[in-house]
C-alpha cells in the first residue's frame, strides 16, 4: 500500500492494495479489499467499491507472466467483484469516461470500453472486444473475443453474443444465440441522435469490423 | 471493525469490515474479508462465508451516493462473492429467513426474498424483485427488475426471466427466454401444498404482479 | 496466515489466508486476498491470482458444516474470484495439473477436473460433474451436477448442459439447451488424437456416464 503515488485528494481504505506501477489523478474512492497492479493508469473521480480487481495480466496463454498497460478515464463507477485485465504485450486496455461497471462485470485484455457504456451485473466481455459509446449491456449478457458493439446499443439480459454477429449502433438485441429485436429508440431519443449522426457511427462501426484483427484461428 | 456492537456471540473473522451502522444479533458467522456496510441489521444465526458485500448502495444511478435500508433475518446461508444491495431512499431490502444465497449471486436493491428461498450459484436478481417463498433458482438464472417469482417454483440452469413472463405458484420454468416446463410437483410435495394452499398463494402472486409499480418506461 | 506448512519455496501475499489444514508443494504463488481452507491439498507452481476461496465446504444442504477433501495438482492457473468447494463427507474434489480456471469460474464439491481442462470467464460447474481432460469450457458455461464432459470437446460461451445431455469426447456443443455442433478438429488436430485414441477415450466416457451414481430424484 503506498497511498501517496496516488495523490492526496484519493480515498484508498486501508485494506486496498496498490501495486507501485499505479498512478491516479484525484477524487477517486476505492474500497476495502481493492486490488490495482499492473501499469495502470488512473484518471479522476472514478468509484472502486470493493473487491475489485484492475490491471492483473491477460488471460491468455501466452501472457500469463507479463505485464500489459491499462487506463481508466474519469468518472467511472466501478462494483464489488468486478474485473479488468491489463492488455497483452504492446496492447491497451482502455476504459473511457463514465463507465458504469456493475457488479461481478469483466472486461477482458485489449478491450476499448468508450465513454458513455454501461455493463451490468455479471456481464462479460472478451478479450480484444471494442464497445462503443453509450451502449447498455444487460444483466449476464457476453460477448466473443474480437467483437465490435455499435454505439446506443442495448443488449439484453443473458444475451450471447457469438463472433458472427454485427451490433451495428442504435440497435436491440436478445436471446442466445442474440437476433435483433428493434431499433434502440430509447436510447437515440435520449441521446438525442438524428439520422445523420447514425449514418457517421455506423461508417465508424464498419471500420471497426474491418480493423479489428482477427488471428487465423478465427476467420 | 467494530466487534462489540454485533454481541458477543458473533464469530467476525479479523479481516472483516462491519461498518458503523451495522447490527446483528447473536449466533451469526462472519468470515473472511466480508463487507458489510449501510443500514444494516442481521438477525440471528447466518453464516456469511468468505468476501460478501452486504448493504453497498444500489446500483442505480440516482442513488451511487445514497444510503438506504437492508434488513437480513434468521439462520441464512450467504456464500462466498455474494452481493446484497440495499434499497434506494425510503424503500427496504428485504431477506427473509433461512435463506440461501450460493457463490456469486446477487440481490439487488429493493428486493424482497421470502423465507426459505434458494438462489444458487451466479444468480442475478434486478432490482424491486419479489421472490416468494419456498422458490428455487438455478445456477445461473437471471431475473428481470419488478418481477415476481411465485412460491414453490424451480427456475432451470441459466434460465433468463424476462419482465413479461408470469411465474405462478408451485411451476417449473427453463430457457433463455424462460417458458413454463411443467408443475413442479417435486416442491408441492416436499412442502405438503394442497390446492388450497395454492389458490391462496396464486392470489397473493397475483396482488403483488399489480401492485409491483412499474416505472412509466416498463410499462 | 501459517506460512511455514507451505514451505520456503511459495510466495503467499500478507493478505491471503491458510487455514490450518492446508497444505502445498512449492512455487505456488497465492495472491492477496485468498483464502484457502478446508483439508486442502495443492501441488506444485501453481497461481492463485486474487480473491480464490478454495477448500470452503460444499453447498449441499447435509453438509454445511463438515469439512471435506480437496486436492489440486500441479502447474494450474486460478485466476481473480473462483471458487472451488470441498467435497462432501468421504468424496474428493479433484483438480487435475495444468487446469486454467479464469476469473469468477466455480467447481462445486464432489467434482473431477481432469488434465488440461480449461474453465473460462464464469463457467459453473455443478456438483460431482466429472470433467475430461483437455476440455474447453467458453465463457458463462453452466454444467448440471451429475454430468460428465468428454475430452477435447469444446462448449461453447454460456451454453447450458442439462442433465440429459450427452457431451461425448471431440464434439463441439452450443447454446440453451445446449446441442452438437460438430465435431471439434481443432482440439483433436491440436492435440494430435487420432480415430484409436478418440474410440478409447469414447468407451471410457460411456463407463463414467454409468458410474455417475445420480441421487433418485435424477433418475
Amino acid at each position: 500500500m503506498s497511498l501517496h503515488r496516488l495523490g492526496s485528494k484519493n480515498f484508498v481504505h486501508q485494506t486496498a492494495i496498490i501495486d507501485d506501477n499505479v498512478t491516479a489523478g484525484e477524487g477517486n474512492y476505492i474500497g476495502p479489499f481493492c486490488y490495482l497492479t499492473g501499469n495502470l493508469e488512473i484518471g479522476n473521480n472514478n468509484r472502486f467499491e470493493s473487491h475489485c480487481t484492475v490491471g492483473t495480466r491477460a488471460e491468455h496463454t501466452e501472457h500469463w507472466h507479463k505485464d500489459g498497460r491499462t487506463i481508466i478515464g474519469d468518472d467511472g463507477t466501478f462494483r464489488e467483484h468486478i474485473s479488468i485485465h491489463a492488455a497483452t504485450t504492446d496492447g491497451l486496455t482502455r476504459i473511457g469516461n463514465c463507465v458504469i461497471m456493475l457488479n461481478k462485470a469483466y472486461v477482458a485484455h485489449d478491450c476499448i470500453i468508450e465513454d458513455g457504456v454501461t455493463l451490468s451485473c455479471g456481464v462479460k466481455i472478451g478479450g480484444n472486444v471494442h464497445v462503443m459509446r453509450d451502449s447498455n449491456l444487460g444483466m449476464g449478457a457476453s460477448v466473443h473475443q474480437y467483437q465490435v458493439i455499435g454505439s446506443w446499443s442495448m443488449i439484453g439480459m443473458g444475451s450471447i453474443i457469438p463472433k458472427k454477429a454485427r451490433i451495428y449502433p442504435g440497435q436491440t438485441w436478445v436471446g442466445n444465440p442474440t437476433r435483433r429485436l428493434k431499433t434502440n429508440i430509447y436510447a437515440l431519443d435520449k441521446h438525442d441522435i438524428d439520422d445523420y449522426m447514425l449514418v457517421e457511427e455506423t461508417a465508424r462501426f464498419t471500420q471497426l469490423i474491418k480493423d479489428s484483427e482477427f488471428p487465423e484461428r478465427w476467420k
